[in-house]
């Protein structure tokens, strides 16, 4: 089949044209008459001629040959007029006609019927139930959209008429041009795959958009995406992408692979953009409307004259998984130093202050758009009492075709003339940095790589010893499980007092990290067992660590119960940070925390611990007995007071905590002032 | 220190008062004369009048007593010009003028010797190098912020100026009105802590927006935080979220507390709604201007003329944590089918149809304003043919006394007339529905429950036997480990072939969860072990599952390395959808998973593995050694192969497989037709 016809027609029926301005027929031909000169036959019953036309009773009466018939008539006479069209010779179709499939059982035959019949002539057919199509490039529009969509170089595949009616007024209004747009309707014939080879191809189209519904054949829709992506960028909005949404549009998903996620996986594996918001979707395409498509850039200059908007955009930039705010060189920032005013900012973001002309954007520009490292500039403009949007606008609009421009015009009325003026010279712009930065983030997605961990703590720092850690423990009703044994002889004594299996723990200040160095064993059966863990913690010590000063060995009765960590940190502003997590790899893989700035009561504990990812593993998931969290907020709630009452502790770091139905156990605690 | 003269003075000084257009002085003179009748004294050097007021050369050639002096002069006069104002007897003063701390040193003690002054004489001073403030309450405006913002129920503190001036300028073109702005400027020493108590007791101010750079007493900040927090809600936009802004602001935090998480989780703990996203602010102003403040809805219903757009809107409710879709009775449905087209929707959404008029909208929320459970209604209005939007937002107003109604107006110069005639009455509208969720799911927030997981499969499913499951293994070149034993006599014989500590699993094609039932021991040191394991299993699964079908028990070499789980299930749209994760707590607890859609290359299951959170376990966290990738991707694209030679696999679970340095071991596959 071949849609060409669709898209470039060189001569067109009207079905149903209409001189009423309240019927789409009429709509759809005023459209095709606005566009490039093509032969146009209104059919219609009745009359002779329709806004100037001659018009015809049917398609068969049209003596010249009909590259496409645009069909805008009552549901139930479309197939006979699609047979009359292929009867005559005419390969492709227009339906605009809803009353078929989305109808009733009564309409998903007809639309079966009107298949058919396409395919026996081997038709190319459009909808139905559709808005209709347009192709800028041969000034054609043969759809009822309200306005005429500016021209530019994407492509908007559509799988609902509203969405692109709204859109493409939207963008008119902000400055975004297409190649084209095509309303897919019901896709009774032709359907999103047929016109992603199309824009594929088109050298109009430089980057596509598409509104999923849904998709019929995954497979299909895959392999024929993954052929544009590999030229162009495409973004997906997916709709039903929720169980209310989904449970329209799909059925029986299995539980463990949710249809989202797997619609996800396949768009980004197929190399698509799936974006999950309608905002982003129009932030891409202002993105697109700027000429940014293949490689992206990522590493971006804020340029302002307002200190908080490019603080806030510097932010989303550094948390932005794929952006880096560009680094300025001492050199560059002594250019800039000789031209802006003292004041100025000459770091990233680089500042030109609240009174910035014209003169200072442009000055300030001449030197960013000459550095090769800066792949974009967000150009930021806050209405201030010196500034002059429009002047500013056009020195962007200037700089554009040397480093891409990204226009951030904050502000309604004092910035709108700056905005139109954009639009007039082919430019978009941004109301809002985060769209930009959000768009841009999706459109370069990948991860930026992990910062190292830091691991060491500054020398200044002192680890409490067991003593004094115990008496400000006690103080708070806090109790570090086990017995301080001094000496080897000491030990059995010990056992006679505590249940078994055993932990033995070297104690020392200058220990920080006891599994590091050996100073710790466990699932000790008896006595025996822990003799022989004490020589050789005591020899391992000793080699590793062989200034360290020995305070005793801990003897413990293995703990049950789940891992949690709780600590303390010390924040400049805020003073007492709270942390609550899961050991293991939770804490030290996942970051699952959750954070109080203390004082931190039992019911803002409560709160606190339920805030964490791992949450269902304290209630009682894995077969495990529901913890007691009661007794966990509560030991909670009592390091916040031993933080307070203590400022000298700039650390507590109790770690492991052992949190079971029974209570808490803390048989790990580090006090560092 | 009383600040209400700087909010509704009686009478008002102008120091640095000019006819100069461009000068600030000029500005606010200018703002603050508009306002309602007050004595105004401009002070200026050498005129005797300006714009019509007898000026004057100092504030204490005023004979009249002054409430507040606003002074915009050079930097270097300001302090004297504050002491002569409290010599004068003036207790309040705004110092526009910049040039202290922002500046340099020399500037820094400037403002130090200005605080000084103002705590002599207890003025109450705002800035220095700030915008200035305004309370439409008092038509009072002394700023020099461009245009004249809107009356409203919003006070907004900003630590930036320029984002002041933008959001106003924005707020005003949007119909977003404030009761207050303050510039806080360098809060030489009045804070944004004099101003949050300000607002906490004003009557005109129902809902707080605040953008904070710097917070100097964290404690204090949160305590006047919550005293707000308690009767109105508070947004706060942080700046220096990220490394680089955080660097300009705080220094030295902790490495396991960054700032911004220690900061949203204080906003948090006070009550108080953080946002990341400038668009976020701008949509909750949008919601406050809505008169939507405390008990936000949560229960919405969407009204639409476009599918589209309702089933994305749909999607964002449905997804939100805090946010349903209001269920619609039988009883309402029938009610809205009498008096809606046949064709539309009765559900949520409940769909108008693209040819809506005011007409139908009316009768739709004449039924809907009316139901109870319904808190607030999102109402959409796409551009079509026969939409009138104007007509339609005129419906909207006059409902929203009745019920929250909270207009989408999608597209740009057809919808342009009904957003005028919403603000014209006092409502506003959004352009982009997810703006609106997102701004309503951040006032609602808190957690949905989670849904209870499915643990049952369809009786239809079949597990393969183990000889069935090993012959398709094979045939991929995969191998699950172990031998199977038939009967207790060949233990032995099996042991021989194995190093041990082992591990025997009961095998039955029903008997899927082999833990749930003890079919399984592990760690067992050697024959005698196993044999014992064999009598305990045997005697477990007759006892708990008497018709299970023995197939033998399988006698493995227990593996080592990082438990992984592989996985396939069948996608109705996208067919073999293959998944990875970590075992144990990631995928059980965490759900952390990776797909991707088969055919899977090796190429791609690297990439599939390295989607996951928990990729660190595998590449060598937690001293263990780094896991052989190639290995683990070879096994993905193995079994995504067997999901394609074999489409009446429904299911696959290998899990638990160890993946180490080594390689890969497949201990328990369960394959289901």
């Amino acid at each position: 089949m071949n849609i060409s016809s669709l898209l470039n027609p060189r001569s067109v029926a009207v079905v149903g044209a209409s001189e009423d301005p309240e019927k789409v027929g009429y709509a759809v031909l005023k459209n095709i008459m606005a566009g490039k000169p093509r032969a146009v036959y209104p059919v219609s019953l009745g009359v002779t001629s329709v806004l100037g036309l001659q018009a015809y009773a049917s398609v068969s009466d049209i003596q010249a040959p009909v590259d496409l018939a645009v069909i805008a008539i009552r549901a139930d006479f479309v197939p006979d007029v699609v047979r009359a069209c292929g009867e005559k010779g005419i390969r492709a179709c227009i339906v605009i006609s809803a009353g078929f499939k989305e109808e009733d059982a009564e309409g998903k035959k007809r639309e079966e019927e009107l298949a058919s019949v396409a395919r026996e002539y081997d038709i190319a057919l459009l909808g139905p139930n559709c808005l209709g199509i347009l192709y800028t490039p041969e000034d054609w529009n043969a759809s009822f959209a309200v306005g005429k969509p500016r021209t530019g170089s994407i492509a908007f595949l559509s799988q609902s008429g509203a969405l692109g009616t709204a859109l493409l007024d939207w963008a008119t209004k902000e400055g975004v041009g297409f190649s084209t747009f095509v309303s897919l309707g019901n896709e009774a014939v032709l359907n999103e795959r047929d016109f992603l080879a199309f824009v594929r191809d088109d050298p109009h189209t430089k980057a596509v958009l598409l509104y999923a519904e849904q998709i019929t054949n995954g497979p299909a829709f895959l392999s024929a995406l993954k052929e544009v992506t590999a030229k162009k960028p495409v973004v997906v909005l997916r709709a039903g992408r929720s169980i209310h949404g989904a449970s329209a549009v799909l059925s029986h998903t299995g539980s463990l692979a949710p249809s989202d996620a797997v619609f996800t996986s396949a768009l980004r594996q197929a190399g698509a953009l799936p974006v999950d918001s309608l905002r982003d979707f129009f932030s891409l395409a202002k993105l697109f409307a700027l000429n940014i498509f293949q490689n992206p850039p990522t590493s971006l200059l804020i340029l302002t004259n307002g200190g908080g908007p490019s603080v806030h955009t510097a932010d989303c930039i550094d948390l932005s998984p794929s952006l880096t705010l560009a680094e300025l060189s001492e050199e560059t920032q002594t250019t800039l130093h000789t031209v802006l005013p003292p004041m100025a900012g000459l770091h990233n973001p680089v500042d030109v202050l609240g009174d910035a002309d014209e003169e200072r954007y442009t000055k300030a520009l001449t030197i960013l758009t000459s550095l090769s490292h800066i792949e974009a500039i967000i150009a930021i403009i806050t209405p201030q009492m010196m500034t002059h949007p429009k002047a500013i606008a056009d020195v962007f609009v200037s700089f554009h075709t040397q480093k891409p421009i990204i226009p951030i015009l904050m502000g309604g009325g004092a910035v709108a003339e700056g905005r139109t003026s954009l639009i007039q010279n082919g430019m978009v712009s941004f109301s809002c940095p985060t769209d930009a930065i959000n768009a841009l983030s999706i459109l370069s997605h990948r991860k930026k790589e992990a910062l190292p961990q830091k691991h060491t703590a500054p020398s200044t720092k002192r680890m409490l010893t067991y003593k004094e850690t115990t008496v400000l423990l006690q103080a708070q009703g806090l109790t570090l499980e086990g017995i301080l044994v001094q000496n080897r002889t000491d030990v059995a004594k010990a056992c006679a007092h505590l249940k078994g299996p055993y932990a033995l723990k070297y104690i020392s200040p200058n220990v920080v990290h006891k599994s590091d160095v050996h100073a710790i064993e466990t699932n000790l059966a008896d006595i025996t067992a822990v003799e022989i863990a004490w020589d050789t913690i005591d020899t391992a010590v000793k080699k590793i660590v062989p200034d360290a000063i020995p305070e005793g060995m801990l003897l413990q009765t293995v703990a049950k119960g789940t891992e949690c960590i709780i600590g303390m940190k010390r924040d400049p502003v805020f003073g007492a940070v709270i942390l609550f997590g899961l050991g293991g790899v939770f804490v030290e893989i996942l970051k699952d925390v959750s954070m109080r700035i203390a004082p931190v009561t039992k019911e803002e504990a409560l709160l606190q611990i339920q805030e964490i990812a791992g949450i269902s593993l304290l209630l009682g998931a894995r077969g495990k007995e529901p913890t007691n969290l009661s007794a966990l907020a509560e030991t909670i709630a009592k390091l916040s007071e031993l933080s307070l009452a203590h400022p000298e502790l700039q650390e507590i770091d109790c770690n492991p905590v052992f949190a079971s139905a029974e209570g808490v156990k803390l048989v790990d605690v580090r006090l560092i002032s």
